[in-house]
C-alpha cells in the first residue's frame, strides 16, 4: 500500500467512524464494490468520482448527523434518490459521502380536505401517485421514470413529464419543505396551506437546486382531485412542420389538453422495433393529444379538425381508455427505444416557446444531417419541450465526438430561439458550461452568491450547476 | 432655517441634481406637498417617513440610473405601484427616493400561441386582464383592488384574489423577470417558455419579495385560455361552523370551484348598508360557490346538495351571469363596506389549512368578544384564507389599542392552527415582528442572508419584512 493510499484509507476510516456515531452499522457502506455502484446517475458523458462512503439514513436526526460530520471534516456530500437523472446531477464527487435518501420512504399523511400529502424524500413517485389515488386524489408530476424515481429527486430537478401541458411541473406541487442545511441545522420553508406569502419563497429556491443548497428531508405536496381517465387522439403528419403547426393551432384555439406529445418517425420506428406496438411508421410525425374532462368528445373533435386543417394525413381517436393507455405506453417507451438504436444516447431537453417548435425540429434535422447522426425527437409538444435524442455507438470515438458536438449545437439552437437548455432534466454536470450561456454573467454571479449563503464551505454537491 | 434643516435641504438638492442627470425634469418630484402624498399605502397603523424625492421613470435605463445614484449616495429606495397594499410594504422611509413605477405601463406583447404577455410593472391589473381577453386569453390574479393595482405591485406581494382556489396566486403566472439590481445592473431571470429549470428559481425569489431584492422592470406572464363565464350559487347557513363544514365537504368531494367565498353576518350587513345589495341578512354566514366549466350545472347541483347536507338553510343558484356578477360585486365590496362600519379597519390575512377554517372562525368570534370589538370576516374559504377585519374608531385610543391587540391575537391563532400570518397581502411593516414567529430563527437568518446578497448596502425598501 502506497503512502497516499494509506492516508486515504485512514481518512475514510475516520469518516466512517465519525458517521457511525450517529448512524447504525447497516446505514454506512464502505465496501468499494458497493460504494462504486452509487457513483452514477443515468446520464452519458458525465464524469463521476468514487464515493468514500455511502450512507442510508432513516431519520431526520441521522441526516443532521451526516451533515454535521461533513461540515466538521469538510467532506463533500452528494444527495441521491433513485439515480434516474439524466444530467449527472447525482454523480459522486471523488471521496464524497453519497447521501442516499431512499430509505426515508414514508408517506406521513394524505389529507383529502386540505388536498396535501406529507412525504419523506425517498418515496417513489408511483407509490405516492397510487396511494393518493385511493383517496380520489391526483399527484400530477409523471417523469418517464415515475415507477422508479423518488419525490426527493423530482424536487431536486423540478421534474416534469407528460402531464405538464395542463398540470405544470413538480415545482407547482411543492408547498413546503423541511431542509437539513449544510451545517446540520433544520429549516422549515413554506406552508401547508393553499396560499402563503410570508417572507421570501425559499421553497421554490430549493426546488430544482439539485441538492446544492440543502437536503430535503420532508415535503408538503399539493394534490388535485383525480380527473376522469383521459382519452387520446393520434394524428399522423407528412412532416414535422405540419405537426408543429397543429400544436400551435390547438394551443391558440384555447384548448387545454391533458397531454400533447410528438414523436418523430425515428422515434416511432424505434418504439415499434423494441415493443412491436404497431404505431404507424409511414408518417413523419405522430401527434398524441388527450383530454381528461368529463366530456372530452367536443374537444377531441375540434382538435382533430385542427390537425386536419394543419395537414394531418390521418386522425384516429382512441376507442377507450385501454387504447389510450396503449398509445401512451408507446410514447413512454421513446427514450429506452431510442437508446436501443445504437446502444447509447444523449438526451437533450431543450424547451422553446411553442411558437418556435417547428423551427426547433427543422434545426435538429439540419444538425443530424450535418453530423451524419441519427437524432430521434420526442417532445412534450404542448410545452415546446423537446427531447432530441442523439443515438450513437459509444465505442466509436469519432461518432462519440460528433454526438457531443451535435448535442451542444442543439442547445445553442434552443437558446437562439428564445428557449432554455433544460425544460425538466436539470443542469447537473452535463450542461454546466451552458448554464452560464443561458443566464449570463450577472445571473451566474447572483446564483453563486445564493449558493454561498446556504453552503459556505462548498460541500453540497460540488461541481454541479456551476 | 436650522442647521439640520439646511444640511438636509442641501442633501436633498444634491440628490435631486444627481437624479436629474439621467431623468427628465418632470420625472423628479421634490415639492413636499407632492412627495408626502406618496408616503403611504393603504395599511393602517404603519409608520411612514417623508420621501426626499419621488421619481417616475419611463425606461429601464432611467431605473438603472436611479439605482446607481442611490447606491453611490447610500440613499434608501422604496419602490411603489398604485399603493393599494395593505401591509405598509410601500410606505416611504425617511429621506428615501420613492421609485414609482406607474409610468412604465406598457403592454409589450400578447402572444396567444405561447400564452404569454410581456409587460412593464406599471400596467394596471384590470388593463392587462381586459387586453388579454380580447385575444381569448385570461390573466387570473384578481386582487380586490384589481381596477387600480399594478402588475409590479402584484408581483411584489404575490397577490391573490377570488380566483385562487382554482387558478392560484400571482406567483403561478410569473415566468420570467427583468430586474434592476441595487447597484443598477440589469439581470434576467426565468424564461418565456412553458417550462424551464436552468439554475436556481430566482424568479420566484423576487415574487413576494416586496421590493426588497431588486426593481422589477419587465415581466413575462403566463396566460390561460379564457374560461366560460362562471355561474354562482349562494348558500345561507345558521352558523359559520356549518358553512365551514360545507367548504370541507365540497373540497373533499373533489370539486374544483372557480371561487368559494364566505361572508359572515357582519360583512353581509355592512355590504347591504353601503350598497343596498339586498343580500340575505338573516343568516350567520353566506357561502358563494362558482364554476366556470362548459357545463357547470352538475357541479352546482352537487355542491348545493353538499351545502344542504352541512345544514344550509337556503341554497340559491344564480339565474345567469348577470346575477352571478351581482353576488360577486357584493363580495368584492366587503372590505370597503367593513371600513365604513367604524371609519377604520385592520384587515388580517391569515390563511389556515382549510380543514381548520371552522376553528379559525370560531376563534375570531371569541377574540371579538374578548376585546369588545366588531370583527367582520370575509374569506377565500376554499383556500382557507380568511380576512378577519377589525372595525374600530381610530379617534378612540382605547379602542385602537384593543384593535391592535385583537389583530395580533388573530395571527397567533392562525399560527396555532398550522396556518400563515399572510396568505396574500404580504408582511410589509405591519407584520414584520410576526414573520420571525412564523419562520423561526434559522429561517430569518437565511432570509436575511439572501437579502444581503442582493442588497449589500441595505438600501432597498429598508425596514420591510424584517
Amino acid at each position: 500500500m502506497s503512502r497516499i493510499e494509506a492516508v486515504r484509507d485512514e481518512a475514510q476510516g475516520n469518516l466512517a467512524d465519525r458517521l457511525l456515531l450517529g448512524l447504525p452499522a447497516e446505514a454506512v457502506l464502505i465496501d468499494p464494490d458497493v460504494t462504486t455502484s452509487y457513483a452514477n446517475d443515468m446520464a452519458s458523458f458525465c464524469p463521476a468520482g468514487t464515493p468514500a462512503v455511502v450512507v442510508l439514513p432513516r431519520t431526520v436526526e441521522q441526516v443532521q448527523h451526516v451533515m454535521r460530520t461533513a461540515t466538521e471534516l469538510r467532506v463533500p456530500v452528494v444527495p441521491q434518490g433513485a439515480r434516474t437523472g439524466l444530467s449527472g446531477g447525482a454523480n459522486a464527487s471523488e471521496g464524497c459521502i453519497v447521501l442516499s435518501l431512499t430509505k426515508m420512504d414514508r408517506i406521513l399523511e394524505i389529507n383529502p380536505v386540505d388536498r396535501i400529502a406529507v412525504v419523506e424524500p425517498g418515496v417513489v413517485n408511483a407509490t405516492l401517485s397510487r396511494a393518493v389515488e385511493e383517496h380520489g386524489l391526483y399527484y400530477p408530476p409523471d417523469p418517464s421514470s415515475w415507477e422508479m424515481c423518488t419525490i426527493g429527486g423530482n424536487i431536486g430537478t423540478a421534474s416534469g413529464g407528460l402531464c405538464c401541458v395542463k398540470y405544470g411541473v413538480t415545482a407547482e406541487y411543492v408547498l413546503g419543505l423541511e431542509v437539513v442545511l449544510a451545517d446540520g441545522r433544520l429549516m422549515s420553508t413554506g406552508r401547508r396551506t393553499a396560499k402563503g406569502v410570508a417572507g421570501y419563497d425559499l421553497t421554490r429556491l430549493f426546488v430544482g437546486s439539485e441538492g446544492s443548497l440543502g437536503i430535503v428531508v420532508r415535503a408538503v405536496l399539493g394534490l388535485r382531485p383525480k380527473p376522469p381517465e383521459q382519452l387520446v387522439l393520434a394524428a399522423e403528419f407528412a412532416s414535422a412542420a405540419a405537426a408543429c403547426d397543429a400544436v400551435c393551432r390547438i394551443m391558440a384555439g384555447g384548448h387545454v389538453p391533458s397531454l400533447l406529445e410528438l414523436m418523430d418517425r425515428t422515434t416511432v420506428k424505434a418504439v415499434n422495433d423494441m415493443a412491436h406496438m404497431g404505431l404507424p411508421e409511414t408518417t413523419e410525425a405522430l401527434l398524441l393529444a388527450a383530454f381528461d374532462t368529463p366530456n372530452p368528445m367536443p374537444d377531441l373533435a375540434a382538435v382533430g379538425a385542427l390537425c386536419e386543417a394543419a395537414g394531418a394525413t390521418q386522425v384516429v381517436p382512441a376507442d377507450d381508455a385501454t387504447e389510450s393507455e396503449l398509445l401512451l405506453q408507446g410514447r413512454r417507451l421513446s427514450l429506452p427505444a431510442l437508446e436501443a438504436v445504437k446502444g447509447t444516447t444523449m438526451i437533450d431537453d431543450v424547451c422553446v416557446p411553442r411558437s418556435k417548435l417547428g423551427a426547433m425540429l427543422e434545426g435538429v434535422e439540419r444538425i443530424a444531417e450535418k453530423y451524419g447522426l441519427t437524432i430521434g425527437v420526442c417532445a412534450h409538444a404542448g410545452d415546446g419541450n423537446t427531447h432530441p435524442t442523439v443515438c450513437f455507438d459509444a465505442q466509436d470515438p469519432d461518432e462519440s465526438r460528433r454526438a457531443r458536438e451535435s448535442f451542444d449545437e442543439i442547445m445553442a439552437l434552443g437558446l437562439e430561439l428564445g428557449g432554455t437548455i433544460t425544460g425538466e432534466h436539470g443542469v447537473g454536470v452535463l450542461k454546466r458550461e451552458w448554464l452560464a450561456r443561458e443566464i449570463g454573467p450577472v445571473g451566474v454571479e447572483m446564483q453563486r452568491a445564493v449558493k454561498q449563503v446556504f453552503d459556505p464551505l462548498g460541500i453540497l454537491n460540488p461541481g454541479k450547476l456551476f
